[in-house]
């Protein structure tokens, strides 16, 4: 509890989505979600998300496993503006104090986002900021991050590591940024994590295996918490060797180092 | 499924241990771990662990919500070898294809840590790398990972962050390294997580708030996953001004950046 919130104030609870966002296949929400976590969010009102379909979609989900606070309908839904979503939130340029009235007066609110942990590799940082900024109390609930499912999976360091998110979409600058980050890799030992819009995984992966050196290892994690889930992991030489691929329609982490 | 897995071949299970380890306080098993990733553990007669005393108390909790596949005593539990506890496994040094017999003789096998998620911020990558390289398939379970619950719950940026695990224990050398990890996190706006054993804590905070400009932000979370877990976040000025403080009891993990 923080030691300025008040017994007055709602909470601001971080509630994780499932991974299967957009997967033509989805996964049980007993797989990737603690039972406490579905029962807290199942009793939050007021809800700030990046979309309210999507948001009412995962509720849905969660009403066939413990009854709702209310009809969906009665929810109250608030989106983060759309430029959040693309720029992101952390610069501290965006004041998310408003989307928290609802806490001010005493309610819950639940932070989502479309897949994952809210604020991690997704909007929501701003929101995060402005409870602390307002003593409100956060809490966050355990549920699936891809990152670290696929860094745990990777074989790689996991002592040292940087999510250091989209690289360029130009062929030259995304040559440069991956070159730069293997670098780093094999000069620190510090694991680099990214992340592609799935239609371009076949393509940044290419441009990996174009552009690492064949000594430096590479893994893949793809559909986690799917029953389709699929780790891969070896130097870029093995990697061609066994011609390994990644599909352009399932969410795809990609770690490499030494 | 790895396309160079065999079906006779056993599959290497990632499982998540509570964060509670080492804490007078206890978090319910349904708080942190998904009815699934339970289910599955509870399968297994073989692991591999950090210590087998903590693992077998582990197991215990589990068969209290769901039966064991044989009982305590009859489990096969390897311990990983203190060197690669001390050293971490990251380094490509440590070959542990040995402890992996069983899957290849066609037996599931399981990979725990002390707390959250094994092969992060903890052993057992080499186990992971391992696996790939004999082509047994990688599952990784979801459960809860401290580091990813206190970046969300921090308010800085999740887009762009790095774990860079223990600082320097001598006064100038751990001065000197978060100094480098401030003027990384305040150029790059890469937030940089850092843990410390509990028992030190407060000297880190310490360290840290006579160390960063006043402007910088710097948040900790402690407790995760208990009931009572505590985020705070605030510029060095707001620590300050507000006095907030750490336990030196309970495991805290600290981000910075802008």
């Amino acid at each position: 509890m923080s030691s300025n919130s008040s017994s007055r104030l709602g909470k601001l609870y971080l509630v994780p989505a499932p991974l299967d966002f957009g997967c033509a296949q989805q996964s049980p929400l007993d797989q990737s979600m603690p039972m406490a976590t579905l029962s807290a969010a199942a009793c939050l009102q007021y809800w700030i998300c990046e979309n309210a379909k999507s948001t009412r979609a995962y509720l849905k989900r969660i009403a066939e496993i413990t009854p709702l606070t209310g009809p969906l309908q009665s929810l109250d839904l608030q989106e983060l503006p759309r430029a959040v979503h693309k720029k992101g939130d952390h610069h501290g340029e965006f004041d998310a104090r408003h989307l928290l009235q609802a806490a001010l007066a005493g309610h819950d609110i639940g932070l989502v986002s479309e897949a994952g942990m809210p604020a991690v590799a997704d909007p929501g940082s701003s929101v995060v900021r402005a409870a602390h900024d307002l003593g409100i109390e956060v809490v966050a609930l355990v549920g699936p991050v891809s990152l670290l499912l696929a860094l745990a999976g990777s074989g790689l360091n996991g002592q040292n590591f940087a999510f250091v998110g989209y690289v360029p979409a130009t062929p030259s600058e995304r040559a440069q940024r991956i070159k730069e980050l293997e670098n780093h890799a094999l000069k620190t030992g510090q694991t680099q994590i990214l992340i592609e819009t799935p239609y371009r995984n076949q393509g940044l992966l290419q441009t990996l295996l174009q552009t690492l050196q064949p000594t430096t290892r590479l893994a893949s994690a793809s559909g986690l918490t799917l029953s389709s889930a699929c780790h891969h992991s070896g130097t870029v030489t093995q990697w061609k060797q066994k011609a390994w691929t990644v599909d352009n329609k399932i969410p795809t982490v990609f770690c490499m180092g030494r």
